[in-house]
């Protein structure tokens, strides 16, 4: 059993650290460094620090004979731990050109190879269990970490006037011809159970599993989709107050919002849209993405509905399969909905999907001990919950259980929705 | 019925009215004007902004014959109606010496003698309930006003190196001599009701009445004391940010907090606090106030326990008496607590409650019609609940449902907390 | 020599001090706490800090008996004197309701009684002069301030969307008819002196004479008029960078300044203007006023001409009678220019005029000695210098070699300006 | 004559252009894209933008056959030239990877090719002499870009943590021991001329020769050294305000200086320096360096002095041989003064030196046709003049005449400055 999770493990590091390479492989030496807005962090960053997280808290922890690769590095990629350090500030990562790329990537390799060292000795049980542990954690870190490189990649590039493509992959063309209305599914609810039960991996923000009461409510078999959100935009949806947050329409006035990020409309009123494979013709049958919770929350009352809770998502998706299109498939990039509407689809995969649900602890949930405690407990306020992961998340990253969070004005990140009512 | 009605709307109308009156005599025409901080508004705004809300909403809409005050003041006195139109904003109310107090006497003479005769005239009977439903909705709303005079003078006395007082009642002595921790009573919970059962006056906000599941939970007997909160303090809280959120601990440092809002630390180390009585040596079994969600939350964290959500605070409220150190009593300043612990005390009164609930509709909750949808729906994002009234909210102006909310970073109200714990 | 000394300053310290509660007049208690903006200063600070000039200055150093009335005044009321200690930030000084106006009157009589019962005790004559220099500041110090109130009282009440009126000084109907082009007198120039020779009251920045070389030049026999300045708005001057200085054309997209301050243009295109008498037609003939730095340099590169520099001003200044629009006449208004257009004309009294200089130090110039050396020097940099007074200027506080200055951006006070030319 | 003009540029036009890429030599691909503070531009910026002013202003006005290398590179390289059409703001050239650096260069290859050969083409003297003079000045534009790549390269090393260094030249150890006072040379002044007389390139911001009069004054024959202004540090010269401009003590406060930027101290009270060549000991003997206005106008309060006008410095200036430590030296930091302290030292090279003279426009000085106008003369208001080059001012690019200036807080420049008094 140890055995197997051994190397069960020694794979997983091996197929995860790679897949992050292959992520940076389209960057040239330039775009590791960019910082656009102090929401993203430059790439270079991102394969610094989830190394570092290694070295950090399992390599200084766990092996004598370390040595750390460079004293400042752990005042230059701790992230945010204030129980480990100072550190740099997150809005001045992008103000480091050294050390370079290369001398990063050799940072990767001088951790990884003690990691892959530390995980063939010997040791006892317990202490071999908690460190395995935290590889676990340090890899489903990494993953979150691969999933900000795309979202940051897209952000910096997108305020290049350039408006360089991340990469090519020409989709075939799958237009299913979505129209009419969303079928509505309707759920009993009653006294559920959410949270997860300990069973693999999970961050310490999903535990435990929970007993919560839901009243008959209704889901719709898919997200909402471009060509819904349009018919917002182009009604005016922005301009009109009602439909908005207080806060909300402070922002879409002050940031002078008219549609999703990365929308954009010619001189002859066409709409394209800005993608990690370059600039394509807005398509109306795909997931709406990249809104922020006040535009899912207005546009849900515009239409008289609401967004469902983060319990009602959980609970409808702990019935449905989880599979979609996600960081696998390539084109990071939602997916035209299917035109097949009697089932839930969607669900997992194309776009995160925003919850009526501020990020809170759930009942009796403990954070992680030590520093990880750090990692998910102190956010826990301004922040909206958001489910089901993105076309940017790794396969094997995403539960029903899977808690996401960004402040409500936030939308760099692949965040759909999909619409709930009341029965 | 209707007559009895009528007659009670009369006598509170005049009550309500007067009692505003009341609470602006110890004011100089100089201070109605002054606005210390974006928060607070200036008492002038206050009076005359009650009064275009009878105004607008009823006079306007009910009252043929009426004539409108002032042209301009509909632009002036809107707080944040978007329905009804542009409105001067909201940083902006301290910048204007015109209209005079005294036109806004007259201003108020005026609303009030039309309402009045309007509620002498007959009519319609489902028409005489929706007008003496927003009659009563009016006196709410000033209700609430009332108690932001007060916050609002009390902050911006002191600003002033002055430090004016607003009223001098000195108090009588009650050292009741709490020491000791406080007794926590313990709650089974299970599936349980709360909510408005719409008997009687309640915001939108807090209907319907839902079911919820709690999980069994412990409530302190009474809210955390000076004495408790000034050990936090002492023993470096402020400086140690594992008690705290990341939001919390950043404006901890950004505006640095070293205790709560109106405390004041002499060079020989002695604490008083400001108060609307003037400055008093820190009594130390008062509950603590003046703190936002961050210190509540980060000195329970430090002791161990949490928060109590706003559904274990409500269900424990509905057994207890709603009675306590109001608006009434005078003295505008929380009382030292019972050394009576084995009740629950000061639920009603003294200090507002933070819970650890975010602001959000309930279950098949509906915002009212119109412009007074406003009042409380667009506001649900990024604050948290309070609970149970403090010693300047008016003695009738409580409930065992009522949610008041503010951003989880402000202290000008009369905030403080009680402690829960899992069991 | 002596006594005909004291009893010039008695009678001049009553004309002065009263003249200061004769602009207070048309105020209601709720005008004289506003502070609109930053610059301004409440009507209230500058009745009590001209008051603590006297008190600090004067009384504290002088009068042994004098006993200080009340020990917070001098915080409150020190306006920028680092050497005197800590003072109330200035743009916190709206927010201060108490000490009421009737409070501030009090203080006042109390420092009136103690300097004038000062002037008449017996002392040795250096010290008496000493001190006849002192009292001779202050109430130039108060001349200042005076037309300081009334700055501010128009940009309050300009901030109020009532816009009311200070008072209802209905002009005669001057229109004296310019139209075409200003006169340009020429000037050879040459070796000349310009500055301050010591022989009466000057401000230190005045001192000393000293020599500076001109080329010949030529000098507008006028200010630029509305008329001409409304050609530059309606030629899209506003919106054509190349007349304007980079930091000019920055603050002009930024605050999207479209005209000179408190012009208005309704919904027909015609234009009027804010004045203290109310709002107004725009007159024409008027010369142009509360403009910037900018503007003023900006307008003069369009048409081919510059701002002239102070010594080509003073050279001409110095040629011409000193009498003009002062605040002696009461409206607060600049008027229409003459059309006599062969002399200099309005040199004196109805607009600043910009000038071309940075406000620097004279060669060979000495700052008071004391907390008064904090008077000007302090601010020679990033401002350009004014000359000539306008229609709030006392008629005995204007002098050919008196040096205005404010930073190039600011147009709250009465600032125009006249061409000049190279020949 | 003009063959030897044409082989002089194409010998110059090779040089400097080559000299640019010398200066980048030591840079990784990351240096090129850091802009630390909006104030400073990534290096692959200068190189790009140094390169479109030869396109934009010679090549596409003066070569028909001139194809433009990238339609957006206008865009993306033009600085602020108004007149030619919108910009990349300057604030957010440092969030541009691309074009990479590699891309650029072959930009300065393809724009280098096309100007030597439009140098070969044969056309009417008129044109030729025209053209030569815009290639000339845009070499001297490089040339200021040279200076600023050094700038911007150490400020944008000394905000990384890791405190690279540009080089390692260590120097020769000259410690020539200068302790004492300045010697202060004496000067009658009187009428004098200053300003370029068109012999020879300059801007058209040191145009025309003009009269000026200087009263007697004396000049340091040295700059200020650090052991002088060190003494000044730990006076507490920065907590006094008696010493600063009103403004200079506000951003001292603001910014909490403490000493030049640059000066570091660590844990023993020993300062160190961040140089291009890395981290050195405060060497007491070198002129003091990267001082803002506010500092060293500051230091000659304190010490009875005062700064000279740039009239003064440059009627000295005309009389001192234009050598010094200037870029080719190659060490890119002042030297040490030597000991010979009788003659007028350091006036060229090793620090620029503030004056008290605001950048104002010459009398009758015309800035240039076109586009161009705007390189100078829309910036001559805020700033202060500086005069006399420093240890990275190319050696041919310096004059008694030129005119360097900058905002009286910025200190990121290699700024010095040397005393000056009345007689």
């Amino acid at each position: 059993m140890r055995l197997e999770t051994t190397t069960y493990l020694v794979d997983k590091f091996s197929a995860v650290r790679n897949q992050t390479l292959a992520l940076i492989e389209p960057l040239e030496p330039e775009d590791f460094i960019i910082q656009a807005s102090p929401d993203v962090s430059p790439p270079k960053w991102h394969i610094a620090h989830t190394t570092w997280f290694f070295e950090r808290m399992i390599l200084q922890e766990y092996d004598d004979q370390y040595t750390v690769f460079h004293p400042k590095y752990n005042y230059l990629f701790n992230s945010y731990y204030n129980s480990i350090g100072p550190y740099q500030p997150r809005h001045q990562r992008g103000v480091l050109s050294r050390p370079t790329v290369e001398e990063i990537l050799a940072y990767r390799m001088h951790v990884d190879k003690a990691i892959l060292s530390l995980l063939q000795q010997k040791r006892e049980t317990p202490v071999q269990q908690k460190l395995e542990q935290l590889i676990e954690m340090g890899l489903q870190h990494e993953q979150q970490h691969q999933e900000l490189i795309l979202m940051d990649v897209k952000y910096n590039f997108f305020v290049n006037p350039l408006l360089p493509a991340y990469q090519n992959k020409t989709e075939s063309e799958r237009t299913l011809g979505v129209d009419g209305s969303p079928t509505f599914k309707r759920f009993e609810g009653g006294l559920v159970e959410i949270g997860h039960d300990g069973q693999g991996f999970a961050f310490d923000n999903e535990n435990p599993v929970h007993k919560t009461w839901l009243n008959p409510f209704e889901l719709a078999s898919r997200p909402v989709t471009n060509r819904e959100f349009l018919a917002f935009v182009e009604a005016g949806g922005y301009e009109q107050s009602e439909h908005w947050l207080s806060d909300g329409f402070h922002i879409v006035n002050q940031q002078s919002w008219k549609a999703p990020l990365y929308w954009m409309k010619n001189e002859q009123g066409e709409w394209s849209v800005f993608t990690l494979n370059g600039i394509k013709p807005l398509h109306l049958d795909e997931p709406v993405c990249h809104v922020s919770f006040y535009e899912a929350d207005a546009y849900s009352r515009w239409c008289g509905k609401r967004l469902p809770t983060e319990a009602e998502w959980e609970y409808v998706g702990r019935q449905v399969e989880q599979r979609g299109n996600l960081m696998g498939e390539g084109s990071y990039h939602p997916r035209p909905v299917s035109s097949d509407l009697q089932e839930m689809t969607g669900m997992f995969g194309d776009v995160w999907e925003w919850t009526a649900s501020a990020y809170a602890p759930y009942p009796g949930s403990r954070p992680l001990e030590g520093a990880l405690g750090e990692y998910n407990a102190k956010f826990m306020c301004n922040q909206m919950v958001l489910r089901g992961g993105a076309c940017v998340t790794p396969d094997d990253h995403i539960r029903e259980t899977y808690r996401n969070f960004f402040p409500p004005d936030k939308r760099w990140q692949f965040s759909g929705f999909r619409l709930a009512g009341d029965l």
